[in-house]
């Protein structure tokens, strides 16, 4: 469908954007200097959690023609890759505060708190998605009964991985930005017009699950 | 249903802790001095297009021994309630920058465009929806044709307005704490509550309105 194709269209471009305003502005990316090792989270989480994730939901609307057996395999593959890069995403928030000097404390924002929740339910539905969809299976009947909540827990965890992206670009900028943000540079333009795509992204995504 | 008591319960719970929160830790209300008159923006806002937008929504799923009419009316005075509410909140957020001195610019953040986007879309669904079901009216088959359209466009402003709530708190969090958020104060924390009872008000209102 040739929505689906803009929406495609969109998210590539929100992460071209994401990861031109981490170049340009937030000095590119490293494993060992901790500011910089910051910079891998919101690539990785913006890629993993918006945007492989939305792209595997969507998957069951637009691979129509495939067989039920490849799309199942093709929805865990995606989301087993987004889990990846959230992990490795996270590994680099915590490090950069870890190995800051000195150190900040971990998980005192709403947005970690926000975050740590999506995560969690997130893994959850990996392994109860695996385990009653594709091996070893659950029932017919089961199935059934558990598909509902799999797709309702599905499309809310993935608005709150939304929320919580946007939420945390809000807080990088301030802190960064701090009262420059004002003046609206360059820099302050491009971040609201991430968050612009970030959120018309999940929209487009929403409203194609549900038609 | 108990499920909406308990939601309605949870709502006053939140307005009862932004209240508080000002009151306690931002100093109150006043119309005069624009640091204290901003305070006024948090609570108008999520009492105005977080709680009544929420309650206006459910309420043709809660009041179902009611007229059709009397409910068509309540929504709209629901609404109208919120729209007040919000313009209040909007000027005393300008006020806030244009009187401060020096005096700050407006509309720089992503708060900002969200809130103004969600604002905008609520006053034509206000309009539209009053013209097309209460007066004068549509015709039975527009009116049918329409429904769909002002369900849907009603739903996605109601999550634009929760999603602004959290990045404005989130905002309003780091440029008051500032680092002192790292060592979570009992204010931080509060506030980490408020946007958790936000974030679950909204997700109570959009699984009820679904069911
Ligand atoms: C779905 C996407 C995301 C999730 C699940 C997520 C999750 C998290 C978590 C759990 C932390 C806590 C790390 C710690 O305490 O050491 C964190 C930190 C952080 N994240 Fe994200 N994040 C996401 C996207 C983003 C994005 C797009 C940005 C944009 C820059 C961002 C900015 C930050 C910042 C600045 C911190 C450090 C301060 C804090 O703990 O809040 N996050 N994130
Ligand atoms: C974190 C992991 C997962 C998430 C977030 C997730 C989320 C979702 C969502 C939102 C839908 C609804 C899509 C739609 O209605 O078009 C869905 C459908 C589905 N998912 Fe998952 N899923 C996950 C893992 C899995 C796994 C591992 C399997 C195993 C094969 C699986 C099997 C299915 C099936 C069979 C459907 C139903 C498709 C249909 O017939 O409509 N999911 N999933
Ligand atoms: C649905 C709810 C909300 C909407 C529609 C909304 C809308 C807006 C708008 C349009 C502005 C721009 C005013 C200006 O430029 O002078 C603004 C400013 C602001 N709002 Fe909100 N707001 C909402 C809720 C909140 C909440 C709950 C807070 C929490 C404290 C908040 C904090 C702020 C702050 C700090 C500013 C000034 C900085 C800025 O322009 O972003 N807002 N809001
Ligand atoms: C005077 C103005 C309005 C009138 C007369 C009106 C009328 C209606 C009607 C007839 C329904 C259908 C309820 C049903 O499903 O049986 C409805 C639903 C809805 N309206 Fe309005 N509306 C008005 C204003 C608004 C405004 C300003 C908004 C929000 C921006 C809004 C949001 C909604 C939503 C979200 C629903 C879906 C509720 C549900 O599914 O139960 N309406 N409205
Ligand atoms: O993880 C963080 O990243 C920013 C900044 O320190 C890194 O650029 C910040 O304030 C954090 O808490």
């Amino acid at each position: 469908r040739s929505l689906y194709s803009f929406a495609t269209a969109l998210g590539v471009g929100m992460l071209v954007m994401v990861l031109s305003w981490l170049v340009k502005y937030r000095d590119g990316f490293s494993w060992s200097d901790p500011q910089l090792q910051f910079n891998w989270h919101p690539l990785l989480m913006v890629t993993g959690l918006v945007f492989l994730y939305g792209q595997s939901i969507l998957i069951y609307r637009t691979g129509r023609n495939a067989t039920k057996k490849r799309l199942k395999v093709t929805h865990a593959l995606l989301h087993l890759s987004a889990f990846i890069l959230a992990v490795i995403g996270l590994k680099a928030a915590f490090d950069s505060h870890n190995y800051a000097k000195p150190p900040k404390p971990n998980l005192y924002t709403l947005h970690s708190w926000f975050g740590l929740v999506a995560v969690i339910i997130f893994t959850g539905q990996f392994v109860f998605g695996f385990v009653s969809f594709l091996f070893p299976g659950l029932s017919r009947t089961l199935r059934a009964a558990f598909l509902p909540v799999h797709v309702a827990t599905g499309i809310a965890t993935f608005t709150l991985c939304v929320v919580t992206a946007l939420v945390g670009i809000t807080e990088k900028t301030i802190w960064t930005l701090g009262s420059k943000y004002q003046d609206l540079p360059s820099e302050g333009v491009m971040v609201n017009f991430i968050g612009l795509f970030i959120a018309f992204w999940g929209i487009l995504v929403l409203y194609l699950v549900n038609d």
